[in-house]
Parts: C-alpha cells; structure tokens; sequence
C-alpha cells in the first residue's frame, strides 16, 4: 500500500475501492449524530482538501478522534469510494486512522478555518503557509520559478551564481547593506573606533557588501559563453516601509551578448507571455482562489496581457504625452525627469490600456553601463509597465566601447579601482550585448494580485522587520 | 539568414552551402601562404570551435583581417561546407567578416591559447571564462542546476526562497557574518562605540546576520506543504583558505513531511544517481575534457557511483572498524567524537571502495534539530560520503516531539526568544518530518574532478580575498 498525495488522488482516476494511504492536517472536520465523522484533509500538494470518512467501527476503537481539531496532522489508511455528496467525485473511507500530531490549547491556535486578514498572517508567518491563500501563492511560485528555469535553458542561456557579497559599494543610487565579522560587540566598537580602515580589520581585506545587482559579474561572462543569466538574492538597505519595498528580494538577470536593445525586448517579451501561459494552464485552481482573494478578475488580467498588443513609446514622446494629456500629477512632468508611479499608471492604466515599453531614457537618471546614443543624450534603454503594477522589467543595451564607459565612469564618480575589470571586457574582443532584470516577488504579485510584496516571499525582510 | 550557435551548427545536419551567420571570439587562428585564413570560432555554447575559412578576396576587401588576434570578436557571414581537413566535419567559408572587438595590445591580453594554470587564472577571474576549462565547467554547472530543479519537480516538491538575512544568530558552530548598515565610517564609530545595543540603531531593529541555512524557515513550509526545497546561497565567516572552504556557497536543502531518516537517504540517493547520469548523456565533451584536465578519469569515477551498490555502516561500528583497522591515523577515534577526513577516505577509498552511508551520530557531534534515537546517546542522521571528496550529503530525521526538542534547544544554550515558532511547529500538528542538505560546489568538484574549490563558482569569496 503505497503513500500517495492528495493531488494525485484527485487527479487522476483511482478505481472505487482501492486501497490508499494519505498523510495530511486536517482543514475542517465534522462529526455526525450516527458517529460517523468527516474530515477535510489538506497535504499541501493542490488546492483542494480530500474528504475522509470515519464510520462507527473505528470510533469505538479509538475514541480519541472525536477530539481532532482543525491542524491535527494525521496518516488515513482507507479506500477510495464515489462520493455521495456532490462537493467531491471521491472520498477515503477509512480504515485506519493514526494521529500524528494534536493542536496544544485548540483555542489558541493561530490558524482557523476562517478567513484571516493579510496583515493578521504576516504576524504568524511561520504558520501562514498552512493557510489557502498562502499554499495557492506557493504553487504558483513553484511553478514560475521553474518555467522561468525551462524556457532559460531552451533558449541556450546558461544558469551563473554571481556573487552576492561584493566590493562594489555602488553602482548606482541604492542604500546598500555593510557585512562585517560577528565580532562581539566591544570588538566591533573597538576595532572601528580607532578609525584604522587599512583593511587589515575587514574580513575580506576590504569593504564588504550585500550586492544589489549581479549585473556587472555576469557581464563577464556573457563576453566569454554569449547567453546566460543569473536568479538570486539582491538586497536594498532603503528606510522604507511600504508594499512595494522589501530589503531583501529576488532577481532575475539576463545578459546576451551580440544583442541589442530590441533583441532583448524581444526576448523579455517572449519570456513574460510564456511565463503568464504556462500559470493559466498549470495553476488554473490556485489562480481561481487568488482571483477570488484579491477580488481581481487574474484570468482578465492575464488573458489581457496575452491578447493585447503591447504598446512602444520613445521616452521623449511620453514626456510630451504626459505633458499635453491636461492631468493634474503630483510629479511635474519635465525632459529629464524620472517617470513616477502615478505617471507610468496614466499611461499604461489609461491612455494605452495595454503593457507599455518606454525606450530611451535620458543618460542622467539611468546608470553608467547604459549604451549612449547618437544624440548624446539618452541611452538605449527600456522599461516594461503593466496595467496594475508599473515597472516590470527594466533593461537597456550595454555600452561597449571603452572610450565611452571610461566618459560615463567619470561623469558618475565612479572609480577605475573596482571598475578596472569591468573594462577589461571592453578593452579585450568586447561586442554589443544587451540585459535585462526582473523582480520575481513583483512578477509574483502581479500574476496573484497580492497588493503588498511582503505576501510575495514567504519570510519577508523589511526596514524595522526581521522576524522568523 | 538567421544568427546560429555553433552548438547548433555543428550538432544539427546542416545542408552544403547553407547561408548561415555566426559570432563569437577567436581561440586560434592561422594565415597561409596562400592569402588564405582559418579561424577557430568559440560562443560559449559548446567546447568545440567552428573553423572559418577567410579567402583572398575578403583579404583583399578588408586587409585588417590579418591583424586579427586571438580573443577578437568577429561576426562572419559565410556558406557551410564540408570540411578538407580532418579535424572537423563542416566549416564555414565566410562571404562576409565584421570585426567587432580587438585585442588591446594582444601580448598583454591574460588569456593566450596555451593551458594557463587555474591558480594564474583565479587572478582574472572575469575573464577565465574565455577558457576551455571554466566554459566546461560553467556548462556542466547549468545542467547540473537545471536537472536538480527537473528532479524536485517531478517528485513533487516545491521551491521555496528561505531568507538569507537571519536573526537567528547560531544554530550550531558556524562562524556568521553580521550586517549593518552602510553608514559611513563616522556613524559607524558613533554608534557602535556608544554601546547602546537598545535595537534603534540597527536596520531591523535587531541584530542581523547571513544565514547559514535555511532549514528552520524550510521546515514551516514542509509543516504544511509537505515535500519543499529550497536552493540559495549559504554563508561561512571561518577563517580559512583551504581548497576545501569557500565563505558563499550555494546549497541544496530538501524537507519532506510524513518522512523517516530512510525515506530521505532514499531520496539523496536517487537524487545523486540522476544528476549524475543526466551529465554523462548530457556533458559528455565537457566531462571529457575536464576529465583530461584534471588527470582524473571522471568516467569511471561517475560510472563507478552508478555501479556500485552503496555502502551502509552505523557510526558506532564505523568507530569499531577505524579502530580495530590499525591504521596510524592522525586523529584519534573514539566513539563520541566527529570523523576526521582520514577517516571518511579510509572507510570510502580503501575499506568500502565505494559511496558510503554512515548512520546515527552522538547527539553531542549533531544539532540539536536532529531526532533522537530510543538509545537516547545517538540521533537518525547521515551522512553520505564519496571516494575522492569525502562528505558530499547530510541529513537527518527532526526532532518533531516538542518536549525532547526543548530539552535539546536547553542543552545547547539556545535561546527560546529565538526558537519558539520553530517549536511552534512541534505544537501545532507536528509529524515526523527529515531532510537533507547539498553543497552545490562540492557536487560540481565530484563531477569535474576540479579539486579546489575557488574553482567551482565564478567568483570565489574566501578570507582575504573579495575580488571582482
């Protein structure tokens, strides 16, 4: 008699009267005036609960069921029947019922069969998985995470751990965090307070710090293998506090080499369509919940994605869009500029209706690997908003020639020290290449319509927040 | 005419005279007499070089072609046709050659077409991909990644991102790494130096560190969807340089409820035979290169792991062979101390001449997680150890009885205002549950017959050292 999961069971046809083993907790239970007893078994492998029946004969055998609890983990041996009741095809009768695990003070546990709030479960993160909402986003995860690895490597990109501690303490504008030895603490306080950075007191011989992109490492070796891309941790020391931010969060990072910018909007474009495919024809029960939990219609949502075109707009002729559509932003809309939330919203949300592709930013609020233009003042770059969500991929061409990243190096104050390597790709058979990167919790809450990204990872590290 | 991988060039039949167009990098080159050029072609896509054939009217259309280098980038469009020489099948006669990148100053280019030793190569670090052995190397480490992730799938087990910033300051002897954040140097004396560890002047309010594993947050989530993984990197401040350690590094930790310490040896087995047969169908070129490499015949090392029937041995009558074997080992044996690695090679290498198990450690060598046996002296762990690398597995049954796991948090000195939600879940519903751990690195090693590990990850992190 062999174990076998709950959704196996039910997806597949068991003849009536096959003999099964279940291990699972209970969701929800009920017990009839004729001793017959009904659980709800979940084991976390789908959606949906088995239901198990406990007739007569076993409840005098063990009278102890009658005080299993909604969490009580327990191992059903029984046999597979039609159901009688119409919310289920199938159900276990059992045969044999062990329990495994009580719930200590049922009254105290945080978890019940009812609805609980996003914020409640965020205070019980270590028990949340338990609940519907959260398996659904799990699986779903699960199978982003791995349609997300299949169609890398059909398309010949190879998987590169870049590194997540780095010497590099910027390459842009982002708070980073600083690592040290756990030292205890009057050794921190003395070591530091002298002020003798001479290295000798560093780890590493040097600085240390958590990375915030693994872009530049992987560089390195699209300009040797051609196609790879890289999924890990990155992290931002920000003092922010909101449902878009976490200090701690995962990135996809894709890097071609002898591409260019519209060879990788391509590729980003052909990745978010497969990737919202696969979710639609794998995950279609947990999307249902999700749709239902958010009150967001996904399927719309998603189906939109598919079926509309997605729209291309140079970010010069956004601006002047932004300008002349007569709206009342907060942000003052300028040449230059950075685009805001409530910007990008107007355009996708309203005037396009669609995905949106901006292209072309301005050289000064974009970073320094960017290729330059011919006009000398934008670079090849491109962002893609999504109605709902904003930004979901960014990405841009990188410059490849030397003379030019040395300029854009200087301009941001950025020091030949590190980047010495990062020009060696330049200096040494460099070719045009082109990347792009992407937020996995964010792509996560747009195909879940989750509002608030600590829902998105399952023990979420944010400013002030660092429990469990 | 479409842009083709050489991979695919020389793994598809591709008709005479086909138009195709390739880029990549040239690994060597030579000029006849005959005004003629033969160019070994590399894109990373696979160890094998295309030859391109550069005829005396390209020569005579672009007299630059000469002055090519090996390492220069080039894109050629051209005819494929059978090849006169012997060394290839096919080669590509080019009509067109665009070159994209030189060589500057070509004697200082680090990377030659000679063998450079991997202690010469770790000094440029972000350009040994340029070499025969680290592309190998990086294409047997994606298939390995992507066939771990094809293997979890279809047994049904989920991925989830355990966190990598923790509170949880130990759970065993591991040295870890502390976090702040990036104040500048002055802020960082002040704060520190006053002594005021009230929590306000840290990030999350707390003490943070880098994780060490992600078992604990990974067993909430098998507490509740049963078969989990998760894959990410793992962090060691020790100060040590050895061929063996490296300070990030990215494991394998796989949790299955409703399991035993023999299920889970089950699973680390099947899992370690299908990545290794995937890459010997897979990477057959590039593990015999590697297997040149490393004068280490990988093909009878892996097939050998295949072959032979695993060997299983309890701690205790491992301790009674190691000392009854009069061997003159360095460490001494005694039952209640760790294995030394002169110990793992005798019982691998010379006594079992195979993969070996060995089983339930004394408590005192183990975390405390682990489950304690009925002789209340030992715990249901393993570990697996190969010929030629030593341990390459761990794993155990946990501890799901919540007062035997709180008699063994005390017995460690750890502290329930960490671990009480980890308890939480021996309260809640608990069941039996086991799990075990991988070093991705040391799985690389065994496969690649490289022997240190700096050579196994792109950019190593090791003490001292945080370059690129």
């Amino acid at each position: 008699m062999q174990t076998t999961s709950i959704s196996n069971i039910l997806q597949k046809f068991i003849p009536e009267n096959t003999k099964i083993t279940v291990h699972g907790w209970i969701r929800t239970l009920r017990h009839s005036k004729a001793k017959i007893s009904f659980l709800d078994l979940y084991d976390g492998s789908c959606l949906k609960t088995l239901q198990i029946v406990i007739g007569e004969n076993l409840h005098n055998y063990k009278s102890e069921i009658l005080h299993l609890t909604s969490g009580c983990s327990v191992t059903i041996c029984g046999k597979i029947v039609k159901s009688i009741g119409n919310k289920q095809d199938i159900e276990l009768v059992a045969t044999n019922v062990t329990i495994l695990g009580w719930i200590d003070q049922p009254n105290t546990y945080p978890i019940t069969p009812k609805k609980h709030s996003l914020e409640y479960l965020r205070n019980v993160a270590h028990l949340r998985s338990r609940t519907h909402i959260f398996g659904a986003i799990s699986r779903i995860r699960h199978i982003l995470f791995q349609s997300m690895h299949n169609f890398m490597h059909k398309k010949g990109l190879l998987w590169i751990p870049t590194p997540i501690i780095t010497a590099a303490d910027t390459e842009g504008n982002s708070k980073m965090f600083y690592l040290s030895e756990n030292f205890n603490n009057k050794n921190i306080s003395n070591n530091i307070s002298t002020n003798q950075v001479n290295g000798e007191q560093f780890f590493f011989g040097k600085k240390a710090f958590l990375t915030v992109s693994g872009q530049l490492n992987l560089e390195t070796y699209a300009c040797a293998l051609s196609k790879v891309y890289t999924f890990g941790p990155t992290f931002r020391a920000e003092h922010s506090d909101t449902n878009r931010h976490l200090s701690e969060f995962w990135m996809l990072e894709v890097e071609i080499a002898f591409s260019k910018l519209n060879d990788i909007i391509e590729l980003a474009k052909a990745f978010l369509t497969n990737m919202i495919q696969i979710v639609l024809e794998q995950c279609t029960p947990d999307i249902t919940y999700c749709s239902n939990h958010s009150q967001c219609n996904l399927f719309k949502r998603l189906e939109n994605f598919l079926n509309n075109k997605i729209a291309y707009i140079e970010y010069t002729d956004a601006i002047n869009l932004l300008i002349s559509c007569n709206k009342n932003f907060k942000n003052t809309v300028f040449w230059g500029g950075d685009l805001f939330s409530e910007h990008e919203k107007y355009l996708s949300e309203e005037y396009f209706k669609s995905p949106v592709i901006i292209m072309n930013y301005p050289k000064n609020i974009k970073a320094f690997y960017m290729r330059l233009n011919d006009d000398n003042k934008t670079v090849a770059s491109m962002d893609i908003l999504v109605p709902g969500i904003g930004e979901i991929i960014g990405g841009s061409q990188r410059e490849e020639r030397l003379n030019i990243l040395k300029e854009r190096l200087l301009e941001n104050n950025l020091s030949n020290k590190y980047y010495w390597w990062y020009q060696d790709l330049r200096r040494y058979g460099t070719v045009p290449h082109s990347g792009f990167g992407l937020g996995f919790e964010r792509l996560l809450i747009y195909i879940t319509g989750i509002t608030n990204i600590k829902d998105a990872i399952p023990f979420p590290r944010v400013f002030k927040n660092i429990n469990f």
